[in-house]
Protein backbone atom coordinates (compact mmCIF):
# COMPACT_ATOMS: atom_id res chain seq x y z
CA UNK A 1 0.00 0.00 0.00
CA UNK A 2 2.98 2.53 -0.53
CA UNK A 3 1.50 3.47 -4.07
CA UNK A 4 3.04 7.28 -5.03
CA UNK A 5 1.69 9.85 -7.14
CA UNK A 6 3.99 10.87 -9.84
CA UNK A 7 3.48 13.77 -12.27
CA UNK A 8 5.67 13.60 -15.56
CA UNK A 9 6.32 16.41 -18.13
CA UNK A 10 6.65 14.97 -21.73
CA UNK A 11 8.11 16.07 -24.96
CA UNK A 12 7.12 14.55 -28.08
CA UNK A 13 7.76 14.86 -32.13
CA UNK A 14 4.23 13.53 -32.65
CA UNK A 15 4.95 12.46 -36.55
CA UNK A 16 5.12 8.94 -36.14
CA UNK A 17 2.35 8.24 -33.60
CA UNK A 18 -1.15 7.90 -33.70
CA UNK A 19 -1.66 10.39 -31.36
CA UNK A 20 -1.38 10.75 -27.75
CA UNK A 21 -4.41 7.39 -26.91
CA UNK A 22 -4.04 3.97 -26.53
CA UNK A 23 -5.09 2.32 -28.84
CA UNK A 24 -6.19 -0.88 -29.75
CA UNK A 25 -4.73 -3.09 -32.49
CA UNK A 26 -1.23 -2.62 -32.43
CA UNK A 27 -1.08 1.29 -33.24
CA UNK A 28 1.65 3.27 -31.90
CA UNK A 29 0.77 5.98 -30.00
CA UNK A 30 2.56 7.98 -26.96
CA UNK A 31 0.91 6.91 -24.40
CA UNK A 32 0.76 2.95 -25.49
CA UNK A 33 4.64 3.91 -25.35
CA UNK A 34 5.37 5.59 -21.94
CA UNK A 35 3.43 2.85 -20.20
CA UNK A 36 4.88 0.42 -22.13
CA UNK A 37 8.68 1.86 -21.06
CA UNK A 38 7.05 2.24 -17.24
CA UNK A 39 5.97 -2.01 -17.38
CA UNK A 40 9.25 -2.48 -18.46
CA UNK A 41 11.49 -0.47 -15.83
CA UNK A 42 8.82 -1.70 -13.08
CA UNK A 43 7.00 -4.85 -14.09
CA UNK A 44 3.96 -3.08 -13.29
CA UNK A 45 0.91 -2.26 -15.43
CA UNK A 46 0.20 1.44 -14.92
CA UNK A 47 -2.26 3.98 -15.88
CA UNK A 48 -1.56 6.91 -17.77
CA UNK A 49 -4.19 10.08 -16.86
CA UNK A 50 -3.05 12.57 -19.53
CA UNK A 51 -3.69 16.84 -19.34
CA UNK A 52 -4.11 17.20 -23.00
CA UNK A 53 -4.99 14.43 -25.71
CA UNK A 54 -2.74 15.19 -28.86
CA UNK A 55 -3.69 14.04 -32.15
CA UNK A 56 -2.27 11.71 -34.92
CA UNK A 57 1.25 14.16 -36.06
CA UNK A 58 0.44 16.91 -33.28
CA UNK A 59 3.67 17.40 -31.19
CA UNK A 60 4.35 18.26 -27.60
CA UNK A 61 7.03 20.22 -25.81
CA UNK A 62 5.37 20.42 -22.10
CA UNK A 63 2.25 17.53 -21.77
CA UNK A 64 1.72 16.29 -18.64
CA UNK A 65 0.55 12.97 -17.07
CA UNK A 66 0.23 11.40 -13.92
CA UNK A 67 0.50 7.98 -12.77
CA UNK A 68 0.43 6.13 -9.47
CA UNK A 69 3.62 3.69 -8.87
CA UNK A 70 4.05 1.18 -5.95
CA UNK A 71 7.74 1.04 -5.85
CA UNK A 72 8.01 -0.81 -2.01
CA UNK A 73 10.06 1.31 0.69
CA UNK A 74 12.42 1.98 -1.93
CA UNK A 75 13.87 5.44 -2.21
CA UNK A 76 13.22 6.52 -5.77
CA UNK A 77 13.80 10.10 -6.53
CA UNK A 78 12.04 11.74 -9.98
CA UNK A 79 15.65 12.34 -11.75
CA UNK A 80 16.08 8.27 -11.62
CA UNK A 81 12.29 7.45 -12.65
CA UNK A 82 12.73 10.13 -15.67
CA UNK A 83 15.78 8.36 -16.65
CA UNK A 84 14.77 4.75 -16.26
CA UNK A 85 11.55 5.54 -18.58
CA UNK A 86 13.68 7.45 -21.19
CA UNK A 87 16.16 4.47 -21.58
CA UNK A 88 13.17 2.26 -22.06
CA UNK A 89 11.49 4.85 -24.55
CA UNK A 90 14.15 4.14 -26.66
CA UNK A 91 14.11 4.77 -30.21
CA UNK A 92 11.07 6.45 -29.48
CA UNK A 93 10.94 10.24 -30.28
CA UNK A 94 9.66 10.88 -26.63
CA UNK A 95 11.29 12.04 -23.54
CA UNK A 96 10.02 12.48 -19.73
CA UNK A 97 11.79 15.97 -19.26
CA UNK A 98 11.30 15.51 -15.50
CA UNK A 99 9.33 13.89 -12.67
CA UNK A 100 8.18 15.03 -9.51
CA UNK A 101 6.02 13.17 -6.55
CA UNK A 102 2.94 15.03 -6.28
CA UNK A 103 0.16 14.49 -3.74
CA UNK A 104 -3.04 12.21 -4.66
CA UNK A 105 -4.76 15.09 -4.47
CA UNK A 106 -2.84 16.13 -8.12
CA UNK A 107 -4.91 15.12 -11.52
CA UNK A 108 -3.18 16.30 -14.72
CA UNK A 109 -6.83 16.70 -16.20
CA UNK A 110 -8.64 17.84 -14.01
CA UNK A 111 -6.32 20.13 -12.22
CA UNK A 112 -5.24 21.85 -15.41
CA UNK A 113 -5.67 25.76 -15.22
CA UNK A 114 -4.54 26.38 -18.50
CA UNK A 115 -2.98 24.97 -21.51
CA UNK A 116 -0.82 26.86 -24.16
CA UNK A 117 -0.59 25.39 -27.61
CA UNK A 118 1.10 27.51 -30.55
CA UNK A 119 1.17 26.37 -33.96
CA UNK A 120 3.93 27.16 -36.49
CA UNK A 121 4.05 28.34 -40.04
CA UNK A 122 6.94 28.56 -42.18
CA UNK A 123 6.44 31.13 -44.96
CA UNK A 124 9.02 30.31 -48.04
CA UNK A 125 9.11 29.16 -51.32
CA UNK A 126 11.76 25.93 -50.25
CA UNK A 127 10.30 22.71 -48.15
CA UNK A 128 11.35 22.39 -45.14
CA UNK A 129 14.41 20.24 -44.29
CA UNK A 130 15.48 20.28 -40.43
CA UNK A 131 11.50 20.31 -39.73
CA UNK A 132 10.00 18.51 -41.95
CA UNK A 133 6.36 17.21 -40.34
CA UNK A 134 7.57 20.32 -37.52
CA UNK A 135 5.83 23.20 -39.25
CA UNK A 136 3.32 24.04 -41.89
CA UNK A 137 4.93 25.13 -44.69
CA UNK A 138 3.24 27.45 -47.07
CA UNK A 139 4.70 29.08 -50.12
CA UNK A 140 2.35 32.12 -50.31
CA UNK A 141 2.97 34.82 -48.32
CA UNK A 142 -0.05 35.64 -45.77
CA UNK A 143 -0.65 38.85 -43.99
CA UNK A 144 0.06 38.87 -40.22
CA UNK A 145 -1.45 42.30 -39.22
CA UNK A 146 -4.60 41.09 -40.65
CA UNK A 147 -4.95 37.70 -39.28
CA UNK A 148 -3.91 39.33 -35.80
CA UNK A 149 -6.50 41.59 -36.54
CA UNK A 150 -9.10 38.69 -37.76
CA UNK A 151 -8.07 36.63 -34.44
CA UNK A 152 -9.40 38.97 -31.55
CA UNK A 153 -12.72 38.26 -32.80
CA UNK A 154 -12.20 34.35 -30.84
CA UNK A 155 -11.11 35.83 -28.10
CA UNK A 156 -13.31 35.50 -24.72
CA UNK A 157 -15.92 33.24 -23.93
CA UNK A 158 -17.84 31.89 -27.11
CA UNK A 159 -19.99 29.36 -28.81
CA UNK A 160 -17.10 27.44 -30.67
CA UNK A 161 -18.81 25.52 -32.99
CA UNK A 162 -17.81 26.51 -36.10
CA UNK A 163 -14.36 25.87 -35.34
CA UNK A 164 -15.36 22.26 -33.76
CA UNK A 165 -14.38 18.99 -35.59
CA UNK A 166 -17.87 17.10 -36.10
CA UNK A 167 -16.56 14.28 -34.62
CA UNK A 168 -15.68 16.17 -31.32
CA UNK A 169 -17.42 14.44 -28.01
CA UNK A 170 -17.48 17.42 -25.90
CA UNK A 171 -21.11 18.17 -24.75
CA UNK A 172 -20.99 21.45 -24.76
CA UNK A 173 -19.59 24.16 -27.41
CA UNK A 174 -18.75 26.93 -24.89
CA UNK A 175 -14.56 27.54 -24.85
CA UNK A 176 -12.80 30.56 -23.66
CA UNK A 177 -10.03 31.89 -25.09
CA UNK A 178 -7.71 34.12 -22.88
CA UNK A 179 -4.69 34.88 -25.22
CA UNK A 180 -4.08 34.57 -28.93
CA UNK A 181 -1.28 36.02 -30.10
CA UNK A 182 -0.24 36.25 -33.53
CA UNK A 183 3.79 36.47 -34.01
CA UNK A 184 6.19 36.50 -36.97
CA UNK A 185 9.86 36.45 -37.21
CA UNK A 186 12.12 36.49 -40.20
CA UNK A 187 14.72 33.20 -40.65
CA UNK A 188 18.41 34.49 -41.29
CA UNK A 189 20.00 33.18 -44.30
CA UNK A 190 17.15 33.55 -46.83
CA UNK A 191 15.18 31.19 -44.50
CA UNK A 192 12.17 32.71 -45.15
CA UNK A 193 9.50 34.06 -41.91
CA UNK A 194 8.22 32.07 -39.61
CA UNK A 195 4.65 32.75 -38.17
CA UNK A 196 3.47 31.50 -34.58
CA UNK A 197 -0.07 31.24 -33.67
CA UNK A 198 -0.27 31.13 -29.75
CA UNK A 199 -3.45 30.08 -27.83
CA UNK A 200 -3.81 30.01 -24.32
CA UNK A 201 -7.08 28.50 -22.80
CA UNK A 202 -8.36 26.09 -20.04
CA UNK A 203 -9.74 23.35 -22.28
CA UNK A 204 -10.38 23.20 -26.16
CA UNK A 205 -12.92 21.40 -28.70
CA UNK A 206 -11.68 18.86 -30.60
CA UNK A 207 -9.21 20.53 -33.78
CA UNK A 208 -10.56 23.94 -32.58
CA UNK A 209 -6.64 25.29 -32.41
CA UNK A 210 -6.11 23.49 -36.12
CA UNK A 211 -9.46 25.02 -37.62
CA UNK A 212 -8.89 29.52 -36.02
CA UNK A 213 -5.62 28.83 -37.85
CA UNK A 214 -7.36 27.26 -40.90
CA UNK A 215 -9.11 30.51 -40.76
CA UNK A 216 -6.76 32.66 -39.82
CA UNK A 217 -5.22 31.66 -42.98
CA UNK A 218 -7.67 32.36 -45.32
CA UNK A 219 -7.31 36.37 -43.65
CA UNK A 220 -3.87 35.94 -43.81
CA UNK A 221 -4.15 35.09 -47.75
CA UNK A 222 -6.66 38.03 -48.42
CA UNK A 223 -9.63 35.73 -49.10
CA UNK A 224 -11.35 36.58 -46.06
CA UNK A 225 -11.05 39.85 -44.03
CA UNK A 226 -10.77 40.01 -40.55
CA UNK A 227 -13.98 40.80 -39.46
CA UNK A 228 -15.25 37.65 -41.34
CA UNK A 229 -13.64 35.64 -38.73
CA UNK A 230 -16.46 37.37 -36.19
CA UNK A 231 -19.45 36.31 -38.75
CA UNK A 232 -18.09 33.02 -38.88
CA UNK A 233 -18.24 32.61 -35.00
CA UNK A 234 -21.29 33.75 -34.61
CA UNK A 235 -22.31 31.75 -37.39
CA UNK A 236 -21.88 28.39 -35.01
CA UNK A 237 -21.76 26.40 -38.11
CA UNK A 238 -18.54 24.29 -38.95
CA UNK A 239 -19.32 24.84 -42.47
CA UNK A 240 -18.94 28.21 -42.34
CA UNK A 241 -15.22 28.02 -40.71
CA UNK A 242 -12.01 27.52 -42.47
CA UNK A 243 -9.91 24.60 -43.13
CA UNK A 244 -8.26 22.46 -40.56
CA UNK A 245 -4.27 23.60 -40.27
CA UNK A 246 -2.31 20.08 -40.47
CA UNK A 247 -1.51 18.56 -37.62
CA UNK A 248 2.02 18.66 -38.06
CA UNK A 249 2.76 23.13 -37.03
CA UNK A 250 0.77 22.48 -33.85
CA UNK A 251 2.41 22.01 -30.32
CA UNK A 252 1.39 21.63 -26.63
CA UNK A 253 3.78 23.89 -25.28
CA UNK A 254 2.86 24.51 -21.23
CA UNK A 255 0.35 23.21 -19.26
CA UNK A 256 -0.32 25.40 -16.19
CA UNK A 257 -1.51 23.79 -12.86
CA UNK A 258 -2.06 26.07 -9.48
CA UNK A 259 0.57 27.15 -7.53
CA UNK A 260 2.85 26.01 -10.61
CA UNK A 261 4.83 28.89 -12.43
CA UNK A 262 5.51 28.10 -16.19
CA UNK A 263 9.06 26.14 -16.09
CA UNK B 1 27.44 30.19 -75.90
CA UNK B 2 24.79 31.76 -73.44
CA UNK B 3 26.11 29.88 -70.84
CA UNK B 4 25.17 31.76 -67.52
CA UNK B 5 26.46 31.39 -63.99
CA UNK B 6 24.27 30.84 -61.27
CA UNK B 7 24.86 31.23 -57.60
CA UNK B 8 22.68 28.97 -55.14
CA UNK B 9 22.16 29.40 -51.53
CA UNK B 10 21.47 26.01 -50.13
CA UNK B 11 20.13 24.34 -47.13
CA UNK B 12 20.67 20.61 -46.00
CA UNK B 13 20.09 18.03 -43.33
CA UNK B 14 23.40 16.31 -43.61
CA UNK B 15 21.85 13.21 -41.60
CA UNK B 16 21.03 10.85 -44.49
CA UNK B 17 24.33 12.33 -46.77
CA UNK B 18 27.99 11.14 -47.07
CA UNK B 19 29.33 14.48 -46.57
CA UNK B 20 28.69 17.38 -49.64
CA UNK B 21 30.99 16.07 -52.15
CA UNK B 22 29.85 13.24 -55.01
CA UNK B 23 31.36 10.16 -54.75
CA UNK B 24 31.47 7.08 -56.64
CA UNK B 25 29.89 3.77 -55.80
CA UNK B 26 26.29 5.17 -55.63
CA UNK B 27 26.84 6.67 -52.26
CA UNK B 28 24.46 9.41 -51.51
CA UNK B 29 25.65 13.05 -51.72
CA UNK B 30 24.27 16.51 -50.93
CA UNK B 31 26.16 17.62 -54.39
CA UNK B 32 25.25 14.27 -56.20
CA UNK B 33 21.46 14.81 -55.61
CA UNK B 34 21.58 18.65 -56.43
CA UNK B 35 23.45 18.00 -60.03
CA UNK B 36 21.68 15.23 -60.33
CA UNK B 37 18.27 17.53 -59.76
CA UNK B 38 19.44 20.10 -61.96
CA UNK B 39 20.65 17.49 -64.93
CA UNK B 40 16.41 16.11 -64.93
CA UNK B 41 15.59 19.80 -65.29
CA UNK B 42 17.71 20.86 -67.86
CA UNK B 43 18.75 17.73 -69.59
CA UNK B 44 22.41 19.32 -68.65
CA UNK B 45 25.45 17.89 -66.67
CA UNK B 46 26.52 20.63 -64.78
CA UNK B 47 29.58 20.49 -61.82
CA UNK B 48 28.96 22.18 -58.67
CA UNK B 49 31.75 24.53 -56.81
CA UNK B 50 30.74 24.91 -53.64
CA UNK B 51 32.34 27.24 -51.24
CA UNK B 52 33.06 24.46 -48.15
CA UNK B 53 32.89 20.62 -48.40
CA UNK B 54 30.82 19.52 -45.38
CA UNK B 55 31.28 16.14 -44.06
CA UNK B 56 29.26 13.34 -43.29
CA UNK B 57 26.26 14.00 -41.16
CA UNK B 58 27.20 17.58 -41.33
CA UNK B 59 24.52 20.43 -41.67
CA UNK B 60 23.81 23.78 -44.00
CA UNK B 61 21.62 26.91 -43.46
CA UNK B 62 23.71 28.90 -46.01
CA UNK B 63 26.07 26.25 -48.18
CA UNK B 64 26.50 28.62 -51.89
CA UNK B 65 27.71 26.95 -54.40
CA UNK B 66 27.76 28.30 -58.27
CA UNK B 67 27.47 26.27 -61.68
CA UNK B 68 27.32 27.48 -65.24
CA UNK B 69 24.23 26.80 -67.05
CA UNK B 70 23.33 27.01 -70.79
CA UNK B 71 19.50 27.85 -71.41
CA UNK B 72 19.36 29.25 -74.58
CA UNK B 73 17.98 32.77 -75.19
CA UNK B 74 15.19 32.07 -72.85
CA UNK B 75 14.50 33.79 -69.52
CA UNK B 76 14.88 32.31 -66.77
CA UNK B 77 14.78 33.88 -63.22
CA UNK B 78 16.25 33.15 -59.90
CA UNK B 79 13.02 32.18 -58.52
CA UNK B 80 11.87 29.63 -61.32
CA UNK B 81 15.27 28.29 -61.28
CA UNK B 82 15.17 27.36 -57.58
CA UNK B 83 11.48 26.31 -57.94
CA UNK B 84 12.68 24.15 -60.41
CA UNK B 85 16.19 22.52 -58.56
CA UNK B 86 14.06 22.03 -55.20
CA UNK B 87 10.80 19.98 -57.53
CA UNK B 88 13.75 18.05 -58.61
CA UNK B 89 15.27 17.64 -55.04
CA UNK B 90 11.89 16.04 -53.16
CA UNK B 91 12.22 14.33 -51.02
CA UNK B 92 15.88 15.11 -50.55
CA UNK B 93 16.27 17.19 -47.07
CA UNK B 94 17.76 19.63 -49.22
CA UNK B 95 16.47 23.41 -50.37
CA UNK B 96 17.68 25.84 -52.74
CA UNK B 97 16.80 29.02 -50.31
CA UNK B 98 17.71 31.19 -53.67
CA UNK B 99 19.38 31.52 -56.68
CA UNK B 100 21.04 34.68 -58.37
CA UNK B 101 23.06 35.12 -61.59
CA UNK B 102 26.41 36.26 -60.81
CA UNK B 103 29.12 37.49 -63.19
CA UNK B 104 31.66 34.83 -65.07
CA UNK B 105 34.39 36.11 -62.12
CA UNK B 106 32.43 34.57 -59.53
CA UNK B 107 34.08 31.72 -57.79
CA UNK B 108 31.76 30.40 -54.73
CA UNK B 109 35.00 28.94 -52.87
CA UNK B 110 37.86 31.40 -54.39
CA UNK B 111 35.93 34.46 -53.37
CA UNK B 112 34.66 33.50 -50.59
CA UNK B 113 35.89 36.51 -47.76
CA UNK B 114 34.71 34.52 -44.71
CA UNK B 115 32.76 31.15 -43.18
CA UNK B 116 30.62 31.16 -40.07
CA UNK B 117 30.17 27.75 -38.69
CA UNK B 118 27.87 27.02 -35.46
CA UNK B 119 28.20 24.11 -33.47
CA UNK B 120 25.04 23.22 -31.23
CA UNK B 121 24.88 21.41 -27.96
CA UNK B 122 21.94 20.16 -25.83
CA UNK B 123 22.91 20.02 -22.34
CA UNK B 124 19.86 17.83 -20.42
CA UNK B 125 18.95 14.59 -19.18
CA UNK B 126 16.65 13.51 -22.15
CA UNK B 127 17.31 12.59 -25.69
CA UNK B 128 16.49 14.98 -27.91
CA UNK B 129 13.27 14.41 -29.78
CA UNK B 130 12.85 17.23 -32.27
CA UNK B 131 16.35 17.75 -33.01
CA UNK B 132 17.81 14.42 -33.23
CA UNK B 133 21.26 14.10 -35.16
CA UNK B 134 20.69 17.61 -35.82
CA UNK B 135 22.24 18.73 -32.04
CA UNK B 136 25.19 17.33 -29.83
CA UNK B 137 23.25 15.81 -26.66
CA UNK B 138 25.56 15.80 -23.30
CA UNK B 139 24.13 14.26 -20.51
CA UNK B 140 26.67 16.58 -17.75
CA UNK B 141 26.51 20.83 -17.00
CA UNK B 142 29.11 22.30 -18.59
CA UNK B 143 30.94 25.66 -17.34
CA UNK B 144 30.79 28.00 -19.60
CA UNK B 145 32.12 31.08 -18.62
CA UNK B 146 35.30 28.83 -18.59
CA UNK B 147 34.94 27.32 -22.12
CA UNK B 148 34.47 31.20 -22.84
CA UNK B 149 37.83 31.73 -21.83
CA UNK B 150 39.47 28.48 -23.22
CA UNK B 151 37.93 29.74 -26.51
CA UNK B 152 39.05 32.87 -26.86
CA UNK B 153 43.24 30.85 -26.91
CA UNK B 154 42.10 29.56 -30.61
CA UNK B 155 41.40 33.54 -31.49
CA UNK B 156 43.62 34.80 -34.18
CA UNK B 157 46.23 33.56 -36.49
CA UNK B 158 47.80 30.13 -35.55
CA UNK B 159 49.24 27.20 -36.82
CA UNK B 160 46.50 25.01 -36.03
CA UNK B 161 47.99 21.40 -36.09
CA UNK B 162 47.00 20.29 -32.62
CA UNK B 163 43.10 20.50 -34.52
CA UNK B 164 43.49 19.19 -37.61
CA UNK B 165 42.29 15.71 -39.08
CA UNK B 166 45.23 13.67 -39.72
CA UNK B 167 43.84 12.80 -43.04
CA UNK B 168 43.39 16.67 -43.60
CA UNK B 169 44.93 18.01 -47.11
CA UNK B 170 45.67 21.13 -47.16
CA UNK B 171 49.56 22.16 -47.85
CA UNK B 172 49.49 24.79 -44.44
CA UNK B 173 48.15 24.39 -41.21
CA UNK B 174 47.90 28.06 -40.78
CA UNK B 175 44.72 29.61 -40.12
CA UNK B 176 42.92 32.50 -38.76
CA UNK B 177 39.82 32.58 -36.29
CA UNK B 178 38.69 35.99 -36.61
CA UNK B 179 35.79 35.37 -33.88
CA UNK B 180 34.33 32.56 -31.67
CA UNK B 181 31.74 32.88 -29.32
CA UNK B 182 30.33 30.71 -26.76
CA UNK B 183 26.25 31.51 -26.02
CA UNK B 184 24.54 29.54 -23.83
CA UNK B 185 20.27 30.21 -23.55
CA UNK B 186 18.34 28.05 -21.24
CA UNK B 187 15.10 26.08 -23.02
CA UNK B 188 12.04 26.68 -22.04
CA UNK B 189 9.59 24.15 -20.60
CA UNK B 190 12.99 22.21 -18.67
CA UNK B 191 14.04 21.28 -22.07
CA UNK B 192 17.11 22.33 -20.87
CA UNK B 193 20.11 24.11 -21.83
CA UNK B 194 21.45 24.69 -25.66
CA UNK B 195 25.19 26.04 -25.87
CA UNK B 196 26.19 27.57 -29.07
CA UNK B 197 29.56 27.46 -30.57
CA UNK B 198 29.89 30.33 -33.57
CA UNK B 199 33.53 30.73 -35.23
CA UNK B 200 33.97 32.75 -38.01
CA UNK B 201 37.34 32.52 -40.57
CA UNK B 202 38.13 32.54 -44.29
CA UNK B 203 38.67 29.10 -43.82
CA UNK B 204 39.14 26.10 -41.86
CA UNK B 205 41.35 22.41 -41.99
CA UNK B 206 39.71 19.13 -41.74
CA UNK B 207 37.58 18.70 -38.47
CA UNK B 208 39.04 22.26 -37.31
CA UNK B 209 35.70 23.46 -35.85
CA UNK B 210 34.90 20.12 -34.68
CA UNK B 211 37.98 19.32 -32.74
CA UNK B 212 37.90 22.63 -30.93
CA UNK B 213 34.34 21.86 -29.99
CA UNK B 214 35.73 18.73 -28.67
CA UNK B 215 38.28 20.34 -26.99
CA UNK B 216 36.28 23.06 -25.04
CA UNK B 217 33.91 20.40 -23.72
CA UNK B 218 36.83 19.12 -21.88
CA UNK B 219 37.03 22.78 -20.51
CA UNK B 220 33.66 22.69 -19.82
CA UNK B 221 33.47 19.36 -17.73
CA UNK B 222 36.48 20.70 -15.63
CA UNK B 223 38.86 18.11 -16.75
CA UNK B 224 41.06 20.97 -18.39
CA UNK B 225 41.86 24.45 -17.91
CA UNK B 226 41.21 27.44 -20.05
CA UNK B 227 44.75 27.70 -20.25
CA UNK B 228 45.36 24.50 -21.40
CA UNK B 229 43.88 25.08 -24.46
CA UNK B 230 46.76 27.34 -25.26
CA UNK B 231 48.81 24.78 -24.07
CA UNK B 232 47.39 22.23 -27.15
CA UNK B 233 47.56 24.65 -29.67
CA UNK B 234 51.03 25.70 -28.96
CA UNK B 235 52.09 21.86 -28.62
CA UNK B 236 51.28 21.60 -32.75
CA UNK B 237 50.00 18.01 -32.45
CA UNK B 238 47.16 16.52 -32.72
CA UNK B 239 47.59 14.22 -29.75
CA UNK B 240 47.35 16.95 -27.78
CA UNK B 241 44.34 17.89 -28.52
CA UNK B 242 40.71 17.17 -27.64
CA UNK B 243 38.08 14.43 -28.92
CA UNK B 244 36.45 15.36 -32.41
CA UNK B 245 33.00 16.44 -31.15
CA UNK B 246 29.95 14.82 -33.65
CA UNK B 247 28.99 15.77 -37.12
CA UNK B 248 25.71 16.00 -36.03
CA UNK B 249 26.06 19.36 -34.23
CA UNK B 250 27.65 21.32 -36.96
CA UNK B 251 25.90 23.71 -38.90
CA UNK B 252 27.77 25.83 -41.46
CA UNK B 253 25.91 28.81 -41.47
CA UNK B 254 26.82 32.07 -43.88
CA UNK B 255 29.48 32.91 -46.37
CA UNK B 256 30.22 35.87 -46.62
CA UNK B 257 31.41 37.30 -50.06
CA UNK B 258 33.21 41.19 -51.56
CA UNK B 259 30.03 43.32 -51.15
CA UNK B 260 27.69 40.88 -50.05
CA UNK B 261 26.42 41.26 -46.98
CA UNK B 262 24.51 38.56 -44.56
CA UNK B 263 21.12 37.84 -45.85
Amino acid sequence: MSKKRWKITVEYDGTDYCGWQRQAGGLKTVQGEIEAAITKFCGQEIGLHVAGRTDTGVHAKGQIAHFDLDYGDRELSGFELAKAINAHLRPNRISVLGAQQVGEEFHARFNAKNKLYRYRILLRHAAPTFERNQIWHIQKALDVDAMREGAQHVLGHHDFSTFRASQCQAKNPMRSIDSIEVTSHERPNMGGTEINISVEGRSFLHHQVRNIVGTLTLVGEGKWTPQDVKTALEAKDRTKGGPTAPACGLYLIHIDYPQNKPE
